[in-house]
């Protein structure tokens, strides 16, 4: 194996290659790592570059002896590399010769690492330099000049160097060059896996690169051309598992960089993040602006971070964001995607910070706005923990994992749609913030308003309503927090060009009767065909944040024909068609049933239903299989305020699976979940009743 | 390669073992990684535990064709094991073989991965149980009880189980212990250094543990025995590098585990840390008492949390940190050492919060105070980025590198040491708290408070004064900030029970006239020597603290007698005395002398000595090769209000190599580092001058 580099210079005369070469190696010869190669040419000595003057007996003697690496014949002379330089590279030593162009290819396979450095120079400095050097008439040199030259090979190397600058300027490009390609790797596959980090691995004893400088604390780029891995180093002993010219990337940096093994690429230190000044003004208790942030969050994505400055900068941040700073947090987020246009002055949306089983409002609130002519192009969650997520009852209906083209193609043609947001605005910056605040049980409240807007932004929606459920077992605990909350989202909403009203709604109950995905579909359904068991409370959530959506219209201005308007729609069934269109549209499957195994769980004293624990029921709804289970769940049958008598029904669970049922069931038995109160104290059945938090005139 | 284990469960008749085996079975069968061996017994069915019965001839031909892995004879009935064993273990499956103690030494080779378990049980228990069973006479079973076992071999895996619970505890007992053993993994020590982090390898198609289960984000702990290594885990992929019942260990990892490879070793995840809550409390914005600190840092330190939730912890613990809590923090930083206990009632201590060139005054206040009869055993530092540290200066004179003995016993001789802190207090948590701060420019004053008195309260000091230099330049700017940390100096040592005066001093202006180890020392020596051209303010600053530690003292509490004795001390020459006595204690070496070859710099015009910004004269002193080269540095002859004539001499620079002395005198060509005011401009000679911080009444 070849460690060293054969750099094989080329250029017309006059170009000022053998200066060029001489200069570097004043500065490349005394590391021990460069030679250079002598010519044996049949010319006497002192004429031209310096080399080594042979007879032309005596060079066709040792071209028979083959002491030559690779020999030509050029203006009735013969030149020849000799084979000694072989042993150079070998010794791990680079070597520059300079050469012919018309020698390359043939010389180009005889040695490991070859790599062609072409010196031009514009004709005016050329022609100059062949005059002062007085060797040829100005007609020989102007010949010279418009001589033709032998193209490059494609398929090498080829570092160029325009030589018009002063010399101590080129021999520093030149020396760059040089070490840049004499440093490079071959890359190589290793059986080893090591995400969530990138590993890189270098031969300690490397002849190529000093590989103990690479290694510990802080990260490498591996780069060829535009393609580009970062990796933690770590270090090989001498052992088969590498060789010491190349470097080895863990599975998933290999497949990152996307590039063959064996081929050569250059590493660097990652540099100290430019951005590190800012991160410490954060830390110092300053605040920043939009730049600032982009610039960071930039540097943190790409990984120029060691996990423990961006926690702390995460953390200081979050902790001390007023909803101005939030302003430029989110505005920096807007820049990293490329805001989608719909066309309409008014895209609608909603977000909810969710938190409340069976609130499946927007199956019923996107069709009515859409079917108003509004365009709401809605993008939702599934669960993580609870027993099912808007995306996963949408997916008892049809598909729900489009892509960007789909989700336009949906919008466009019904006005709405209901996608998974999962395969669409995922954030990187999102992911290395939750994997630092989770663990650390931070309330993240402000920051995530920054998120959740620009991410709304970025989607192309104009209008937002925020739904801030609260109550003890809710992300918001209080009215006041969520009050708060709600004038953040609608300052920072402004702050980006949107119009954001908030409210605060009741958080305490379960809404609807169904938890878990068919059940709650069934819910949406009996409410879309005005069916007279259809829960009230979830119809008049829906009714409410329709209405509010259709007043950011001007044809809705006024809330009561607003209110009037998406009461209509919903009689007239215009909803149900606009929510099969939709389906029709994103991809519809046979509608999931609620599962055809249940178990009835029982009031086990008289009394009068108190709280229902959404909670502990959506628990007993996973344990029946949902969401993966999309037939299983819980369907409430009495509701809060509601007098029962012993062994009455408060709910049933559904499953699709005996043993499912059976652990839901048992869990059902140990808590029910629904508090019975005696039955004479008073109590009042539930209503959904919103408290507006928009500074905003609204009708109440 | 054999990654299935046999078990070989042996024990007293009596003791439960066919039925825990039974049992336990149930439980790890249904796996498929566990089966039964039945033995071939020359006994009918039916008859004891559940045996393939086969007469004596048919026996005799199974040996003849190699059917057994083993067989013996006992009580005068042929037992074997089937060679079929030895398939199940090669497809990764564990033997469980109810087995007998004379079979062992035999058997124990011919299979890879051999487990003796042993089940016991009181005498009382199996007598009851033999009785039960009816097939011997109680005569026949006291016998039996009575019997001696033959012991087990000292050099295989033993796993024992007192049979003496339930039925079911003493199946779980057994299912864990035998999972243990199965899932022992043999040791390799990898080519790989991946430090700063421990890195283990796991093959992915491991057969013995489920490997991806272990991958990801987290930690393993591996141990064997006392033995054990904590480690972040990468798969590899089925190649030659790791066998899949190894694990690989990176080198340091392997090293520090210290067992020899082959060693089958346990692998669990490390447990989420219980501090976690107390972590999150903090996060929070709760106060935390010394408990919690104690558990959190112990978590800490052992690496049980991820470098994103320590830096965020830190941030919050730092930038919060009030006097109060410091004296939780420096409490909880106690219990982590073992105080020292001199003797004394009074011990004394000297702490400098660094930052001004020059001021070696350790070297002059220790042998005062020691020969004054107080106990002082000092550590100090090496430089980091100055010229040279109090350790560096001592180390001109003698050996500084002292163990913990060592201190002892130059302290009791002499009553007084300077040694050099870097082998005796070093901190973990110290190490992990720099490595976190110092990237994020965090301002970690009242932390270090914590830091430094604990270690002053583990090394048994009891009074200590604190040396708090502040300027533009020094770690503190302004007298306030000295002031305020001062106050939280006295009122954390409080708070561990120490006396604590702090002192606010000049950090402005280099002090004495040397900078660079010898030096410095030539200054000290001028002092202990009454030399008239000895440094006055070098000499005024350590009177001035020699007069403080003294008066901590009863015998020396009028201020005015503390500094009369501490001036006749150095007057009469004892305290040179003292001085040579600790070091020919701590090892007296050849004195180092300042650098033969010299550079002299001088004044460019006529004017005053204003500034001398010590810092830019410092890093002269280390490009002449200080501290490394003790004998180099700089020595200043014109001081800050003296008037200089154009050409005279502002210092010389010293330095044992012509390079480092034309490098150093280069960089002071450019820049003296010494501000010259117009001759006309007043000025005052410097003068030190401390500022008192203490509350405490004293003498000024």
């Amino acid at each position: 194996m070849q460690a060293g580099t054969l750099f094989y210079v080329v250029g017309p005369s006059g170009v000022g290659k053998d200066t060029l070469i001489d200069e570097a190696m004043k500065t490349l010869g005394p590391s021990g790592r460069y030679v250079q190669a002598r010519r044996l040419i049949t010319r006497p000595a002192g004429v031209g570059e310096d080399h080594e003057p042979v007879s032309v007996e005596a060079f066709e003697a040792l071209r028979q002896e083959g002491r030559f690496l690779h020999h030509w014949q050029a203006h009735d002379l013969h030149y020849g590399l000799p084979i000694e330089i072989v042993g150079e590279l070998e010794a791990g030593r680079n070597v520059l010769a300079n050469g012919s162009r018309g020698a390359i290819p043939d010389l180009a396979g005889t040695v490991d690492r070859f790599v062609i450095v072409e010196i031009t120079a514009p004709a005016d400095v050329v022609r100059e330099r062949l005059l002062a050097r007085g060797r040829e008439t100005p007609d020989e040199i102007e010949r010279r000049l418009a001589r033709a030259v032998h193209p490059l090979p494609q398929d090498r190397d080829v570092a160029s160097l325009v030589n018009d600058t002063s010399l101590e300027e080129a021999v520093t490009r030149l020396v760059s060059i040089l070490d840049r390609y004499a440093t490079r790797l071959a890359l190589r596959r290793m059986p080893i896996v090591s995400a969530p980090r990138h590993t890189a691995y270098l031969r300690q004893d490397s002849a190529i690169v000093d590989a103990p400088a690479f290694a510990g604390a802080g990260r490498i780029d591996i780069t060829r051309d535009d393609c580009s891995v970062r990796a933690d180093v770590a270090l090989v002993e001498p052992s088969k598992l590498l060789r010491p010219d190349e470097i080895g990337l863990s599975r998933e940096a290999f497949e990152a960089l996307g590039l063959p093994a064996g081929a050569l690429v250059s590493i660097a230190r990652t540099p100290s993040p430019k951005s590190r000044t800012i991160l410490r003004r954060k830390i110092a208790g300053e605040r920043l602006d939009a730049g600032s942030y982009e610039t960071l969050f930039g540097d943190i994505v790409e990984g120029r971070y060691p996990d423990g400055e961006t926690a702390a900068f995460l953390l200081k941040a979050i902790q001390s964001l007023d909803a101005d700073e939030a302003i430029a947090v989110a505005k920096a987020r807007c820049r990293f995607g490329r805001r989608i246009d719909w066309g309409p002055d008014i895209v609608v949306d909603k977000h909810s910070l969710g938190g409340i089983p069976g609130s499946r409002i927007t199956l019923i609130v996107v069709p009515i706005v859409a079917a108003a002519g509004l365009m709401m192009p809605k993008t939702s969650s599934r669960a993580i923990t609870s027993a099912a997520g808007t995306a996963d009852v949408m997916e008892a209906l049809c598909r729900i994992d489009l892509d960007a083209c789909e989700v336009a193609r949906v919008v466009r043609a019904t006005g709405g749609c209901v996608a998974w947001n999962g395969r669409l605005n995922h954030s990187v910056l999102d992911d290395v913030v939750n994997a630092i605040t989770r663990p650390l049980a931070l309330d993240s409240n402000t920051w995530s308003v920054a998120s959740i807007l620009s991410k709304k932004w970025t989607a192309g929606s104009t209008h937002v309503v925020i739904d801030m459920p609260f109550g003890p077992n809710a992300k918001l605990k209080t009215l006041e927090q969520a009050r708060d909350l709600g004038r953040i989202f609608e300052r920072v909403g402004a702050g980006l060009g949107m119009t954001v009203r908030a409210f605060a709604t009741d958080g305490g109950n379960a809404i609807g009767n169904g938890i878990g995905p068919a059940l709650e579909l069934r819910d949406v359904m009996k409410i879309l065909d005005g069916a007279p068991d259809a829960p009230a409370d979830l119809r008049e959530k829906a009714l409410f944040f329709a209405t509010e959506i259709l007043s950011f219209s001007p044809d809705h201005a006024n809330r009561a024909k607003a209110r009037a308007t998406a009461e209509e729609i919903l009689r007239s069934g215009r909803a149900k068609k606009k929510l099969e269109e939709i389906a029709e549209a994103q991809g519809k499957c046979e509608p999931v049933l609620p599962g055809r195994f249940t178990h009835v769980v029982e009031a086990p004293a008289d009394g009068t239903i108190g709280r229902v624990d959404g909670w502990h029921v959506a628990g007993i709804a996973r344990r029946a299989g949902a969401p993966h289970d999309k037939s299983a769940g819980v369907n409430l049958v009495a509701a809060t305020g509601q007098a029962v008598g012993a062994g009455e029904p408060l709910y049933t669970i559904h499953a699709s699976d005996i043993a499912c049922l059976e652990r839901a069931a048992s869990e059902a038995r140990e808590q029910t979940g629904i508090t019975l109160s005696s039955p004479d104290t008073p109590s009042s059945r539930h209503r959904f009743h919103p408290r507006e938090v928009s500074q905003a005139p609204t009708a109440t």
